[in-house]
Formats: C-alpha cells, structure tokens, sequence
C-alpha cells in the first residue's frame, strides 16, 4: 500500500485510493474513456481508463474508493498513472472516504477545547456574549467548513485550524505588545472567517451559495453580529459593539480586497496582518510540501505569482 | 442689498449676510484679528476684521446674520472683502440664518409628493415594505440631511434632491431597457444613501459619527435592511431580498470604493452608473455655475482633477 | 427545423444552418477532419466531419447553408454535434445566409427613420451640416456595420442599432437635465463611432483596416470632420466646430482607454457615460441571455471580469 | 553688472535686470508692497518693494527693464533681494527686454541651416512634400515658440532647439540602427510638436488657446497634416501618409500621456524614445545647473519626483 | 517644571526645554525674528522670539538647554508658546541636551544583553560568524541610530529598541511555526537594519550620507555580510551565505519599495512581514500616543493615510 | 540544402538540421511518438516521427545534426514538418551542432577590439581599474553568454552584443551631450550586465543559478565591484566608486523593475535609456523578422503587448 506521495517513476505499485472526480471523455477517434482523478492524504494523481465499457462507468464514480495497480509515469511532464487495473474497494477493506481526504491536522477537540479556553479570556461582556452567541449557532460547521474554496486551508475543518492559529499568534503578540486589547483581538479573530459557514454551501466539493455570492461572508458576518446584538439588547451606538464590527469588517485590511472599510484602530490593523501571515505560511507549506531540498516550486497565484525555495540546510 | 455672487470688484456695496464660520487669528507682529466667512444663498467671500475687541469677538460669531458695508477686492488673486464696517442684524431685519445658506433648489412637499408617487410604483411586497419602514424610520432627516460633506450635493436637502434625481433618471432609463426590474431600481435607488442618515452628524456644519468613521454608510443600510426583513418577517436566504442587498451594497461600483462587493445583476449596475451620472452633473454644474463663458473652471478633485469649460454658444 | 439554442443533449435533430467557419485539421494519427462552426440566428454549435475526403473539403465552406443531422453532446463540458449527417441546401431550400446571421433587433426602415427626426432637432448650423454631410458618405455601412469586432454589438447593424439606443438615452436625459445642449448630444451620439466604417473592412468576418489598426476610429473620425468643416466652409478655430470635435475625441472618458484628451464639458462627459450605459447593458445581456434563472454567466472581461447572476423573480 | 546667477549671499550689487513679473500685495497690516520677480539670462530672483506708492506701481511693470541695488539674503531658505533701490533704465542703457530673456543656446540662423539640411535628406515624396508644406506654415513660430510652458525647453526657442537636437539624436541611431527607415525619423521629428505653434498662444507669458486646451497638439498636427495630405492630392489611405500620421500620434508613448494609439512601428517607438531622451537630458540639466558640486537638486516632478546629484568629480 | 505633553492651553509654565531648531526669519514688514522649536522627552512645541537681537540669535541655538516661561495658546489650530522669556541654563541646572531628547523606552544594557542571548541560539555557523563580526563592527551605533528619518523610530536608540522588538515577534512566531528556521530568523533581523548605521549621518539632525543616497541601506548590508564572508573565508556560492543574503535583500518586500528581488523563502517572507507588523504597531502607537479617548488621530501618510480612532473602552 | 526560413508551405526538402529538443509522448491511443524541434540558424520548425522505436529513441537526441526529408505543412495554423525520413549526419557531413545555432551577427575578435578601444577612453582611474579587472574576470563568458533567457538577445553571444551595441549608443549620445562623462557611461555600459555571466548557468539551454534565482545580477555585479574595489584598495566612501555603484544598480530605471534605487546621476539615466532602447530595436527586429511587408507580428509582451507593422515601402 503506497502513499500518492511516495510513488516512484516508473514503477508498478498497488493500494486503494478516493476517485476525486470522474469525466467521461472521447479520444479524437470517437472511443469513449474515463479520465479520473485519484486521491488519499498526501495528494492526487490522475490516469485514463481506456476502456470505458458501461460497467466501469457505472462502478467508478467520484466518492468511491478503489484497489488499483498501475504504473507511474510522466505525460507531458506531469505525473499520470498509465496501465491501470481498477475494482472496487469491498466492506472488508478500507473503503470510508473519510479517511482519504486531507484534512486539518489537529483533531476536532483539541480545537474545542483551545476555542474555549480562548473565549474564557474575552472580558468585554459584549464581545463575550456576542462570540457565545455565534459560536454556538455555527457549533458544527466551524469545525468542518474549509477556511476557502482554492488558496489556503481548503480542506475539511480549514476554517477551525486557520482560526484557532491566528488565536495563538494572537496570544502572543499581545504579550510583545500589552497596549493591544486581548479580549478584542481574541473575539475578532474568532469571529473573522465564522460567515464562510454561510458563504460555501459545505465542506465535500464546496462552491458558493447564492447569499455568498451576491454578499460575501464579510458582510454576512456582520449581518450576524448586528443580529445577535439586536437579540441580546446590545444598543447599536455602543463603542465596542462598532469596535467589533469595525474589526470583522476591516479585516481584508484593503478596500479592493473586499473590506468596505480600512483598519482604523489598532486591533483591526494586528488581526487583518495576522491573517495575512497565517494565510502566506499555510500557501507557502503547501506549494514547498513535496519538493525535493534545492528546488523550487511552482509560482503561487495568491502570493504575488511568487515561487518558493525548499533549502538544502535544515 | 447685493447678492455675493454679483459683487463688483472693486465697488463698495451693503447687505446682510450669514456669518458661516470664524477664527481669532493673530498677525506675526502678534496683534488679533478676525478671519470671517461671509455667506448667502448665492456663494460665500472672505475678510478680516483687523480691529479684534473683546465686543467684536463676542457678537461676530458663527451662525449670526449681519449687514456689511465693503469693498470688494483681490488678494493674492482670490477675492475679499476689505475695509468692513459691520453689525449684528437686529430683529427687524432678516435675520433668520435658513434664508442665507444654499439648499435644495427644490421644496420638500413637491420631493416628498414625488418619492410617494413611485414607492406606488414598487411592486415587489418584500422591496416595498422595507422601502415604506426606512422611509418611515427617517421621515425627517431624509429631507434635511445632505447627500456629501464636501463634493457634491452638500446642501440642507441635498441627499432628498440627489436621490429624486436619479429617480427621474432610473424612470427614463426603464422607458429604455424594458428588461430592467423597476421596482429593484426605484427600491435600490431610494435606499442607496438613506443612511447619511446614520453617517452624519446633521446637516449643518455636518461631520462624521463615530459609526459613520467605523462602518460607513453602506454597511449602515445593509444593517438597516436586515433588521427591518427581521422585524417584518422576511426571511434571510430569499432572493428579492438578497437582490436589494446586493444592490444596495454594490452601488460604489468597484471595491476601491468602498464597496464590498462589485455590481453582478444589472439593476445594481445600473443604480451605480446613474448615482455617478448625477454627482458628475452636479459637480460639473457647481464648477461652472460662476464662470463667464468662455472660461475655464478650477480643477475638481472628484472627477479626476479635471477642470471645466463653459461655452460661449448656448 | 430546431434552432441551436433550443437544441437539447443527447437527442438527435436536423434543421438548416449556416456555416461559419471550417477548417482542415488532422488528428494527431494523421488522418484529415473538418473541424465546423455551425451558425444560426440564436447561436452557435461545434463539430467535427470525420471523413474530410475531397468532395466534403471542397463543398462544405463558410458562408454555405447546409442541412445537417446530428446529436447533441457534450466534449469536455462543452455542447457538440456528433454523429453528423450533411448535405448544402438546395436552391428550394432556405438557403439565403442572411437568414442565419445574428443581427440588430431593429429594422433599417425605422433606424432610418429615427435617426432623420434626430437630425431635424440639432439646431446649430455647424453640427447640423457637419452631421447630414458625414451620415451622407457612411449612408450605406452607418446600417450595416457592427459596433464592435467582439464585446458588444458586435453584429450586422451594430453600430446604427447602439448608436440609436444612446441618442434614446440622450433625449430622455435632457429631459432631466435641461442644462445640457441637446443639439450638441445628439450630433456627438450620431457621429462617435461613424468611424468605425473606416476602422473595420465590413460587416462579415470583420477585421481592422491598416488606418484602424494605425490610427484608430477617435481620430478618423476628427479627421472626417475637420475635412468636412474644411469642405463646408467653416473656420478651424469656430468655437462650435471645437466642441463638437472634443466631444468626438474625448467620447472613450479616459487616456488610457484611447482618447487623446478628457471630456472637460458637460456634454462631453455625458456621451461618454452613456455609451458606456448602453455597451454594459447589451454585454449584461448577452452575458446573461442563455442562462436558466438562477444562474451566474460565465466571467465578462470586458466587464471587469465579473460575472452576472440572472435572478428567478420577474 | 552682476548676473543673477553670479550673485554672492550678503552681498551688496547693482545691475541691469528685467521685471518678469509685479504684483501688487497687502501685508497682513494692511499695507500695500510690489511683489516682483527680476530676470536676466542666467536666473530670476525675487524682491518686494516695501514703499508701493502710485508712482512705483505705475512704472515697474512686468517687460520693463530696471536699475536695482540690492542685497542677497535668504528668507526661509530661499534666496531674495533686500533692501532695494530700483529706477527704470534710460535709452541709452541697455534697456531691450530680449537680451534679459533666457533663450535658445542656439542661434536661429544655425538652427535653419540645419533644418535645411535634414529636410534635404527625406527622400520620400509623401513626407517630403507635407514636412516642407507644414514648415512653410508655422515658418516664424517654429522658431520663436517655447517647447512647453514649463518643465523642459520652456524659453523661447526651445520648440526648435528640442526638435533639432531630436534631429541630431534621431541622425545618430539611424546610423547603429541601419534598418530604421531615416526619411520616416526626420519627417516625424521635425513635425512631432510643430502644433505646440497652435496649442500655445505665443512665446512670452504664453498659455493654452481654446483649441490647445480642447483638442492638444497631437490632434492638431494630425489636422494639420490631413489636411496639407488633402490639398497636396495624396489619398488618405496611403500607406506612407498612415505611417507618419502614426508616428505623430503615436510620439507621446503611453495612451494615459495622450497619445490615441501606441508606437506599433520602428520608427515610431524610436521617434517616443529620443522624445523622452531630449526632455530628460534638459529637466535633468535645469535641475542641477545652479547646484555647487556635491549637492542635490530639488525634487523634478516631471521625473517621477527624483532629485538629482551633481558629482564633485568632472 | 511642566512637561510638554502635559501644557494646558491658555496657561502660563515655566521649566528646562532643548532647542532642537531654531531660525532667523522676518515679518513681512521686514523685522527678524527667531522661530524656535523648543523639545523634551514628551514632545515638541514652536514659538517665535520676536526680539532677535544679536545676543539673543547668538545665545539661543540649537542644541542648548533653556528656561522658559510662556503661554501656550492655539495659532492657526496648531498649539504654540507666546509671550515667552528665555534663558540659558546655567551649569547647576539640568543643561545636559541627552535628557531632553526622546529616546528609546528600554535602556541600553537591557537590550545588549537580549541581543547577546539571541546570538547564542544563531546555531548555524556562517550566519553566526557574520553576525557577530558585523554586530561588532557597528557595536556602538547600533545602540545610538534611529530606525528611521521620520516615520517610525526616528529617535535615539531607535534601531535597537525596533530591532529587539522584532526579535521577540520572531521568537514567539517560530513556537507557532515550527517549520521556520529560527536561526536564519534571528540573523536576518539582527541585520536587516543595521547599514542604517551608513545610511545616515548620525543620531541627532540626522540627515543621508551620500552612499545612503546613492546606494540606500539594503544594498550596503548587502556589501558588509559579502566583505565580512570574504574575510571569513565563506565561499561566494555557500547555500546558508546566499539565503541570508536573500533574506537582507528582499526584506521591503516588494520591488516598489526598494527590494531587488521579492522573499522566495518561507524565512524572508516572515521577517518582512514582522518588520512591517512592529513599524506599524509604532506608527499606531506614535499617531495615538497623545489623543484623549473618543479622538481620532491625524492621517499618517505612511499607512495609506489613514487616521486612527482612540476607543473610550479600555 | 534549405534554410528553415525559406522552407515553402507544401514543398518537400532536404538538409541538415539540429535537434534542438525532442519528447517522447503518446497519443491518446497509447502509441509512443517522438516531439522533435529541429534549428538552424534561421529558425525553428517542429515536427513528430509517429515511429517511436528503440533505436530512433535512442539516436534522436537534442544536439544531433540530423539529415531530414520532409514536408512542410501548417498544423493549427502553425508550421510543422511532416512525413519525416531521418538520419544522423556522418562525420564526413556538416555535424557541429555550433554551427546551427543562432548567434550573434558580429564575429567575437571584431567585438573584443571593439571593447579594449572602448576601456582606453575611460579615463577616470577607479572606473578603469575595476572595469578591467572584471572584464578579465568574466573574458570568456562575456563572449559566450545570452543576455537574456527569452525577450532579447537571447543567443550564444548575445551579452556582448548587446553590450557593444549600447557603447556605440553611448558614443553617439555623448557627442550630443557633452555634459555627459562618456568615462563614466562607458563604465556603466561594460559592466551593467556583466553578472549575467553568474545568473546563468551558461549559453546553452541556459537556466538560473541559484545566486541568480535569490539575488539576482544587479545585485551581483554590485557585489563584484565591491569586491574588486576591496582587492584594488579603492575606499568604499569614493565618490567616483558610489557613482559607477550607483549607474549599475539602478540601470533598470524603476523600483518595480528590480533595481534598488532609482538614477539620479545623468549618466545613470541615460544608461538606463539606452539599454531599453537596444532591447526594444531587438525585439522589434526579433518579431517582425519573418514577416511579410503588409503584416503585423504577433503581440510582443515585453513591450506592453503590442504588436507590430512591417511596412510596404521601404
């Protein structure tokens, strides 16, 4: 059984993937196939199945977990696997597609657990009652939704693990900086990202709800908090309560990154660079990842088109 | 009596005039005066009191009407008023500041008439009811407020005339497109900037609230819009209310200015072009309102520092 | 006879259609294929003739009406035609090619018609001769050009159709503005893109001239008016024959966008903004036309690349 | 006689100058002084006349040639003359304004000769015929007008010492560029600013004339040579005609610095390129003409802001 | 003895105050004057000695300490010291000019031992080498330099404290991300900064070096670690040698603001972003420092020209 | 023997031909094929041998002369060789790969006379000293290497070249404008690109180095002068050494194009010019080379995407 991502060139190999997602396809000469793409933890790899006689198609579709033998090779340049034998997982064997997906690296309540004892310190009551509020209406989804569809953190439980590491650098920057406010930065760090819980429509082949697309979970966030103060009685002039929305509204830090206001008070301007900096090391994780030490890797679109240098040296 | 705007240079002349703001200067050789702006509905001229007593100070401030004997002249190419004897208006003069400061070249009856005729107009029940409660909300200041601090319509009644105006227009622009929805367009077009309302502090020597500085009024009306959809009933995820949203949020047009999301149906883009077709017309027109023909404006700022010429030819 | 946008997946049709392009390909095994555009008044669809032999290459040639059957599926995500039976119509058939060509919604008559009453309210001598002298020369290509190679309006009768909703626009807009000089509007509408007849070779499978490719169609045609006003008499320094130039050169609102100088007069600037209106409304709706409510249009780059959501509501 | 440039901080002198300009202003007290800017060759410097009685005001007018003694002093930072005696200059002193003016390094009969002499080498009939017709035209102001009304070439002169030194520049590539077209270079040279003569209205305190300010010199050299192409007979679509139209549109580089069109042949970006090679050799020259070895020049805005060095070494 | 930041608006004081500059000017009216700006540890303040005679402009200059007894009042809404009486102070008061300048809040032992303690955990032995050889030859200004002319840190001792702080950001980051390498953190902050010590003159009045003019602080680090690796006898290909080098050289971030070459590794694209955290944090801090809660700040041109909101709430 | 750029559409050839590249893919069908780009010195021209066997894998190599017959068809719209019969050349038939690929026109003994003439005429002595030590330094490499990877003079000897071209640029320019240093200029010229020679890994299939990829070559060829400075006992703080520092690291004439600082010398500026100019000659010459009088050239995106017109008339 061999991980994705420990495949060598050139050689067979064997053991049960995720199909992806499936296409059926036409070679130029009019014969149909299936182009599918293969996944487990440590990555995907793509291969064509030429025989697409309907029992295949029928068999092999997008959730599935297969056995297969094959060979890699490079087609063009990129990785592919070529000679492909394929059936399907059976209940004896490790067929729960949760378990090929990549996913966040901490478990669920170990995040929780953090969550909690985060929300402990946010003294405001304002801010406190208003995190408990929102918290507790996305209770579930925060933990599994992606923190975005492509870029960084977009896998399953993304949005927890990018909010719950913002937390911590967070923690300690306020300790090089005491004049920060703790308890504001803590409730707009957990809240920043919360509305993506209504932007994507889940967190398997998530795209964009209708509110996502024609609002953005910026807004959408806002809308919460404004809610819940609504509920809970909180006046609509009160200082920290525009503090908070100040804060979740200006994260993106730019207006032509969708934040209909800039950072103007301190907290803003710390929690939209904290974002900032969790999201480039997350992009930079990634696209350095599976390199070889002294290569570098592919340009990274988010990243100003930038490529990145694995060292040697440890 | 001589209106500012026909003032001589050159000529001595009297009237009574607004008082629209003042300062205690002092000259380098250390001796005060009074640096005063002088106001009627017709423009507003500088000039200094250089006799600075205490009774002076006391009567001559901001807000008062008085009658002004002077000379009209350049200084350093701007014109002033020099050689001022001055009084405070008495009783039975016209006194009353309203008269002397610029406004809506249209009467309130006439506008609020008009804005009921087409609240008519709108059909959809989910945009008419949230248009009748914010209108309702704002009755007042809706036809009081201006719709700018500086820039364009910065007048008492500003934002009613500016709003009705692009109502005119969105009424010609539907005669046009049929496949426009009117009633998203007299809805978003009634909305854009009602809450002015909420972002400044009044309408005389108007500043920024505090959740004008931190939110802006366009997150302020999508506040409003979701919490009056709240208290009527309507349900968050419906489309006629996302749409008014949208528009609402879009009508900046592009994301450097300040909205958080650009214009994606084709009311929202409409409502965008025909809100700047109106500030452009009024700022061209304030530019050249004093020109001669045959001139060139100075330069505005807000249409991309250009300057503006008024012809000879009618 | 079904039309190509009524045409659905999987299921065979036949009808008469337009060839809009062929070309002679080969597959990567050497073998000859005709890959065809095939065109009618509400669309267009791809398909490739497998069995290019000399006959099919000699008769099946852009510009030919031809009877086809076919179905209609899907290669990579995008609608086919496979399975191809064709054969050109006959002379008893409905082989005229104008029938198949996308055009102006509008017929010539009353493009015509409209255009004269317009000529008819420009009062000023200069703009009055200068227009009927120039819509003279373009009499015939004025009706038959597009407006544009691609982006909007980009089909026989274009230019008359998009030139003729902006003077629409214009009258409405003097109405509300009673400000701007109407004759000065609509002779600048009538001439802005005149010269897009000397800037494009014609109206099928259109391409730049050398002197549109060269100079461009702002400055031809500022030179078709300055010869006109040369021919006609009328002195290069009359102030009404600069306006009316500016108008023309400045119509594109900014440098970068082509125009050699802003608009710095009223006028100027309001036949930018509505050409403007008119090119985004007919991309909006080109954008949106095929789409089923509830869905969002593929990117408009043109557009700031945005796509367009087409609601459900009415 | 001291030149302005010659004068020593601290120091009594006594010269010829020339009033450049007078104004008359108030100190703040109320008193009434000439605010004057004196000129000769080499600089200007500025000098108020604290005594402004009538008969002051009356002779020392803008053109007038004076008598001054004076003392150099800095007044926040800036040099100035103080304490001043001034009388006008008699007949039989050197009272001519023209000799006080900054002018041309070259002299005009030179500057002709070599004109002469490029025109000689355009051997092309089309650009010959048309750069002769225009330079008959503009015969007197081609030689007299400044090249800009500030930053670079702005004396008199200087439109005819920038377009030969152009001339040299454009002589010398053409000889390491062999497959330059040289007719095409020199053509396009000499005529690129000839309609500065129409945009400006003259040499001395020059501005912008209406049609400058409308429609800009690159449009009415495009005038200009349509219309001498039409009363020469050579048809509009002549290929040689299109190119150097294109070169004159096209000299300004940028579409957001003017130009309707970009450089799209050789010649045409060489032509922009030497344009931009002359303007920055003379900004960079003004800027650091007056500087000791070892200092920094002011900021040049029309160079991105920079300030400039001058070496202490030769 | 009243400190600058704690003067009440109408009152008379007296204490010891620094000149930190001062200038003769004269009135309008043509009588000199001292213009003086007067500093201790809690900020700046400017008034104007009227009388400048000789002993005055000889006794009162820059850099000495002086009695003063004055009024603070408002001159053009910017607060100013009138009616002052001056005098130096004598030995047996507090004259010593260090005492009057802001400096850095941490003391200099303080900070050496910190930085000491850093080195030690630089545990790569090139970039240990070259820190401690660069560190020592700058060992005395790097504890006196600014970090800035103006901006952020633009006091005595600013350097270091800017250094240090980033430092610490660097510490509590690499416990979030392990997979930095602290080393190469430490050293590249350590020195990102340090040719300021070439870069500017000095600590007081501080003004460019010609290299800082011509070369600027990036590439004059750059030059010290490639001179000290030479005399180390570090190959000029060495991997570690050439990742601090990057990491030095691309600190700004981006091309425009004056990196040669963008952070391609994870470690350069962190200290840049720290750099940029603990600037703005300072800005912040310096732009708020002396509002009263419920103010907003002026705009600070170095943050987008922002201003920046002081909550009431702590 | 036919050269590639005089190979006829749909004619057969014979001749000798490099392999510049070649890959072996597969069709869709799963054959193996040979992707072959076969040069000479006038072009490049692709082509596929569908007979993939062991031998033509293993004899078909990048670098072999080849002896080709073939056809010449468009595939796409593109050239390509069809029908292929191949062979390796014998030693006794034209095999030196040298002589097939492209080069510079100049031959390498012209170009190092040229040079050491140049190096005469810089008087100045640090400029001499450090100019002849690198250029002794880098004597082979200078005549070998590209001066770029792809855009312009991207060939065996094109640095030289380059480099020759914009002496003769600088010669030229000098005779215009004395008050240029032509020491200086020649200087900056020689060695502005000098650090290509370490950026690249050679002249063939050239890549990044390392040092290349995370400094770049303006900042190595700062550190070989600094270096030789160093060996030279030249003192860092000499004028004349930050002046040529200074023309090297800013010759790419704006921040975002990599340069550190931007020229504010003169002869930095117009070093800066002339090496755009000789970059923009060759790529124009480069993209209109093979086109017909008539034609445009596809976009060149190094010059702002444009593209390019290659007249009729000569």
């Amino acid at each position: 059984m061999v991980l994705i991502k420990n495949l060598e060139l050139g050689e067979f190999f064997e053991g049960f993937y995720l199909i992806k997602s499936v296409e059926l396809r036409q070679t130029r000469a009019g014969k149909d196939y299936l182009a599918i793409s293969f996944q487990d933890r440590t990555g995907t790899i793509s291969g064509n199945i030429w025989d697409a006689n309907n029992k295949a198609v029928e068999q092999f579709r997008a959730g599935k977990v297969v056995h297969m033998k094959a060979l890699k090779e490079l087609y063009n340049g990129m990785p592919q696997v070529n000679k492909i034998q394929l059936r399907l997982a059976t209940d004896s064997e490790p067929n729960n597609s949760k378990d090929y997906r990549e996913k966040s690296p901490v478990n669920e309540a170990d995040l929780r657990e953090y969550v909690q004892s985060i929300v402990f310190k946010i003294e405001n009551g304002t801010w406190n009652r208003i995190v408990r509020s929102i918290l507790k209406k996305f209770d579930k989804e925060f933990y599994e939704f992606p923190a975005a569809k492509t870029n960084h953190h977009a896998f399953e439980g993304g949005l927890a693990y990018h909010t719950t590491t913002m937390l911590q650098l967070a923690e300690k920057i306020c300790e090089v900086y005491p004049q920060l406010n703790s308890s504001l930065m803590f409730a707009g760090v957990l809240l920043h990202d919360m509305a993506k819980c209504l932007e994507f429509t889940g967190f398997e082949n998530t795209s964009y709800t209708l509110r996502g697309n024609l609002l953005g979970h910026i807004v959408l966030i806002d809308e919460e908090v404004s809610k819940a103060a609504l509920e809970l009685g909180i006046g609509d002039e009160k200082e920290d309560l525009l503090l908070l929305r100040h804060c979740l509204l200006s994260h993106h830090g730019e207006l032509e990154y969708g934040s209909p206001i800039r950072p103007q008070i301190m907290e803003a301007e710390m929690i939209h660079q904290i974002d900032m900096m969790d999201a480039s090391m997350m992009m930079m994780e990634t696209a350095t990842a599976n390199l070889e030490p002294g290569q570098f890797s592919q340009r990274v679109w988010a990243l100003d088109n930038r490529n990145f240098y694995k060292p040697k040296i440890d």
